[in-house]
């Protein structure tokens, strides 16, 4: 599939040119000519026989930058200077920093922030422990955990490679909900050992965010962390996409005037978030549902189910989902499957359905082609055909994005001093986001709103605090000093 | 003994006192009989018959502050209100906070800071590893790790309560060496565990500094983690305490005119701290040292002395310091092993010794009472008969405080990418501690720097790099992008 040049395949090329005649033009024309587009174009010094010029230009690819860069070596009387990547540049350095919240300008203030006024605030802390909460940053601070096992599609490239991921989570934390999160990233992928790190690491944070952290293993962390902490435990990539999902899912619903209790609904990936998609959806009253991995339809015949007493194990998951879909042992391929079902949510590879697939769905069908960077059927064949098409892409309408979940929802949960996350709370935040596009709003191409819209987190985090309060599960307030 | 009133112990009264009459200066009055310090006076609102009035108080305790509350209560016509205790104000919600170095406006931000620009960031590093100190926030970026065992002299108070002093440490870090650390509190005492925590947390981080970990404790965690890691990591109170008692003692020996080979040095205290120091000591050239605890002068026959092999046992120290001292091997108490002695450097205990102890050591001496806040010899009186006088205490002359030290150390550490931090290091940033009071500046009263002198981050972080490069301890430098 063509993608569009993209800004995350940005550079600056920095060139000599003659002052007189057509180079410029035929900078642009030459860019233009290589698929390229021009975003910015700056003289950065000029003189009567020359001038250097700063261009700025979005490729589709790594590789498609360099066959512009080459293609600019090409152009009659230009010099090539130095190229640099926009996107790592901004990486330069790290992405967040730590920030003091007070000047420390004399020996008073040192001593107020430090030894010795620090030695009081210690001890009321350690006579009346939840004052932590209000005598340090806990009550705001998230830890952003990962063992780099399964880092956005690039899999297991391990702890340093997914810093950049943890450090820009943490932006995002910050930019839409004012937390402060640090990145946790692990060196071993031992999931007793990292169980055991995380509980010990858990006082000075208010919540854990786990983060690409592949499956099987995930949804075991997540349950024995959820067991032994008194702090809520989010592992986003399943519940986070759940939520954005389920969100979408009603709105879509909306548009085509179906009730989620009567759709039939076919997934495409038994992964984690596939799985932590169909739990939520079946929370939320999806009765007829399917799902199919790699090796077509899960049904209770499948030879490569195991025990959901075996922890850990991929099979048990898929025993789980073969226990609880699929009630009419449906076998076969996800494309019998597809056949007449209202909702296609895919969470798997590409191109896994052609139109011809999206076009034998029922009548007002809902296609979510979620696999990124390229999606299970092409949106735009699909939306020939199904009444409602959302992707992962940001170049598509109806972008499924998990910025649009994780910073309110923390939010929610870190003022109402949660101990848990728990399902009532993540069926709250799907429903407050979904009730962000008003009625007005609402059509086929705008059942979610844009992770820049200000409503967001605002909704998702007071349902959610509402949800958490409402479930008893809050810390007792703060005591007095 | 009596301690001057302290900002550390200051709090705001707010109070309602008559608009006419001598109210407040009965007010100022009550604070001053009581012996606190009126270091602010506010009218916040102010009518025919009323003024309202807030205070601002330095107290030498918290019984003391509450006297004079209690005073303040008794003064006729005046209605007290709400007191405010400066310090905890400073800590409510937590004393530090994440930040975002780039605005995230647009989606095209997004798309660089975050998914799908930064894939390509995280492949950079997944192919060379290195990359992480120039893409990420590691090469900038310390841990500040405690399992709150031995918090300032508070004891094992655990890690929630010890949080108020690591951030506060980060906060430092911040401040004097613009470096980016994050409190990591440790809710196990387990030495193996801990470990490996450590070891596991390591990819993010480009130095660790341990903290506030008890004795024997930290000796083995510190050791095993320096074999494990290629980052640095420094235990704090053992060699930034270390490192700012050589340069104070470098300075002292200046003043008196005696040579560190000669000096006869007698220490009071075996612990973390004391075991540090004088391990400095001897790589800095100090000949004849003996070492009491509080069974009194460690010397090769005591019995509590356990081989040197067992790890983790505190009489393994102990061992240490009767192989490495005493060669004359002297028994008996401190008392009678200061007889005649140059140096004195107490981290132990307050008052183990007196005017007359001090009196009996040899002409031109030295007295270092760490002992915080009481020390080991009320200072006014060891400087009727020693030479110089130094404490941990900002109220005295002379002030030892690691905030000297670590910021310094760790920038040159970052600086130079070092992958330890060695003994030479060490006795560079000590030497350049030292160096930086002048010959013109150099006296009695003046021997250590403070710490708002903004030479002396620059100055240990200058030496410590330069002794890194020359240990050839640090990584090759960044690679091209």
């Amino acid at each position: 599939m063509a993608t569009a040049p993209s800004v995350s395949y940005s550079m600056t090329v920095r060139l000599e040119v003659p002052a007189s005649g057509t180079s410029v033009s035929q900078l642009t024309s030459a860019v233009e000519a290589s698929g390229g587009s021009v975003t910015g174009l700056d003289v950065t010094a000029s003189g009567h026989e020359k001038l250097r010029i700063d261009v700025t230009i979005a490729a589709t690819s790594t590789s498609h930058a360099d066959e512009i860069v080459e293609k600019l070596r090409g152009v009659e009387g230009v010099v090539l200077g130095k190229v640099s990547d926009r996107t790592f540049l901004m990486h330069l350095g790290g992405k967040i920093e730590m920030a003091s919240k007070h000047p420390i300008r004399n020996r008073d203030d040192l001593s107020m922030i430090y030894t010795p006024g620090v030695a009081r605030v210690c001890m009321a802390i350690a006579e009346n422990p939840e004052d932590a909460r209000r005598l340090t940053i806990k009550r705001n601070t998230v830890a952003v955990v990962t063992d780099g096992s399964a880092v956005l599609g690039l899999g297991n490239i391990g702890p340093m490679a997914a810093m950049p991921v943890m450090e820009g989570k943490a932006a995002l934390f910050k930019r839409f909900a004012d937390i402060d999160a640090w990145p946790i990233c692990l060196d071993t992928q031992d999931t007793d050992e990292i169980v055991s790190i995380v509980k010990a690491i858990a006082p000075g944070f208010a919540g854990i965010n786990l983060e690409d952290i592949s499956a099987p293993r995930c949804f075991e962390i997540e349950a024995r962390l959820r067991e032994a902490l008194d702090i809520p435990v989010f592992h986003d990539d399943q519940h986070g996409t759940a939520i954005v999902v389920l969100a979408s899912l009603t709105n879509a619903l909306r548009v085509v005037g179906k009730s989620i209790g009567d759709v039939r609904v076919v997934m495409s990936g038994a992964g984690a978030a596939g799985t932590a998609i169909l739990k939520l959806l079946i929370a939320a009253g999806v009765k007829h549902a399917v799902v199919a991995d790699i090796h077509g339809v899960v049904h209770a015949g499948r030879e490569d189910l195991v025990s959901a007493d075996a922890p850990g194990a991929g099979g048990a998951a898929l025993r789980w989902i073969a226990d609880n879909t699929n009630p009419e042992g449906v076998t076969g391929t996800l494309k019998e499957a597809v056949v007449g079902a209202d909702v296609f949510i895919g969470v798997s590879a590409p191109n896994v359905l052609n139109g011809d697939d999206v076009a034998a769905m029922a009548e007002g069908s809902i296609v979510f082609a979620l696999a990124n960077p390229d999606p299970e059927v092409e949106p735009s064949i699909a939306r020939q055909t199904a009444a409602v098409v959302a992707t992962g892409r940001s170049d598509f309408p109806n972008q499924i994005n998990n910025v649009l979940v994780f910073p309110g929802v923390f939010r929610g949960l870190l003022d109402a001093q949660s101990r848990t996350v728990n399902t009532e709370m993540m069926l709250a935040a799907a429903s407050a986001l979904a009730d962000v596009v008003t009625e007005d709003e609402l059509n086929p191409n705008y059942i979610i709103p844009s992770v820049f819209n200000d409503k967001v987190a605002g909704a998702v985090a007071g349902a959610v605090r509402t949800a958490a309060k409402a479930a008893g599960a809050t810390v007792t307030g703060p005591t007095s000093a």
